[in-house]
């Protein structure tokens, strides 16, 4: 097998770990947790299936080659559950060791054009990538919500938190967030998100 | 939430129950069981990396499309093996009932673009559904690889039906055929794939 080919083969059984990386989303039907590569399939097509409601147009393909690789570094850093603030701090150091290590599997055009790709979805300033964005929040969240908002409740979330990080989703969708604060303000309501400053005001 | 998008979250959530659709092949490290929603991610991801080495040019958004989409039907239909002569049987009527079933979830336009996506898949008729199959066969057959062949010993499985199945690799790609053909090759030699025709002459 020539070198190139070698090369490509090594990451693509490499990031068969991403299938052991678990999520703190449980599947619908109060299924197990979620992993990384489940996440990300369901992303894609969801991303392909509501690309009608991207505020700008975009490249249906480079959104779902983002979202299919964009949790590819935790195989080494591991999930980073979006509300713990601890585990936030040292997320971005884990992450770009792991994208060095990781992405250097590959030739060298390959490494540059997925880190790249990797480092647009993270900078949130195109349209694929703020696009890619609301399926991850999305994504999540409609899981979350066919569940009665049993994750939020088990880690004790509070309507800031959500709100803080939907909240972004108007960047790439106006339609779908206004689809995600509605969501939140049902499990406002039911008790499953706890108040934030605007409820007990 | 207007109708039109409350069938398409409706369809996105019932697909997350292709992580429940279990495979026969194991996952790298003598890992579980992988599911159809891994599987498929996988795929994507692969002929992401691969495109090179297509036959003719592909539109690798709709390869990587149909790659995620290409399983659905097992949601009701369930995983039937590839070296299984009695479920292969009944396959072909229990998916087309599971198509209709599912993609009708959608709005009329997008049930119509997905059941087209999925049938030119399954026709092997075009660029892309062939290299979309050579990516079907290459992953499990990566992932067996890692496991030392385990996968083929223990469904006994004889090099005519491996060959059979992987020989169609080269209408999508002479180059990951020879791939495909040498790991075979090595797994006959190892005795983890049984003689067939060839060996025992």
């Amino acid at each position: 097998m020539e070198e190139r080919l070698k090369q490509q083969m090594a990451f693509a059984l490499e990031i068969d770990q991403e299938k052991n990386i678990f999520r703190q989303t449980h599947l619908s039907g109060h299924g197990r947790n979620e992993n990384d590569a489940e996440h990300a399939w369901h992303m894609a097509i969801m991303a392909y299936l509501l690309r009608e409601y991207s505020n700008e147009p975009v490249d249906i393909g480079k959104v779902m080659i983002m979202c299919l690789i964009h949790d590819i570094v935790e195989i080494d850093a591991g999930d980073t559950y979006a509300y713990d603030p601890e585990g936030l701090k040292t997320q971005k150091a884990r992450e770009e060791a792991a994208k060095e290590r990781i992405f250097s599997l590959l030739p060298a055009d390959q490494k540059e054009e997925l880190t790249a790709l990797f480092d647009e979805f993270e900078a949130y300033e195109t349209a694929e990538s703020r696009f890619a964005h609301v399926m991850d929040n999305l994504q999540p969240l409609m899981l979350n919500n066919s569940n009665d908002g049993g994750d939020w409740r088990e880690h004790q979330v509070n309507a800031d938190q959500v709100r803080g990080r939907q909240s972004k989703n108007r960047l790439g969708s106006e339609t779908l967030f206004r689809l995600t604060d509605a969501i939140i303000q049902e499990h406002i309501e039911k008790g499953n998100i706890k108040p934030g400053r605007a409820e007990r005001k």
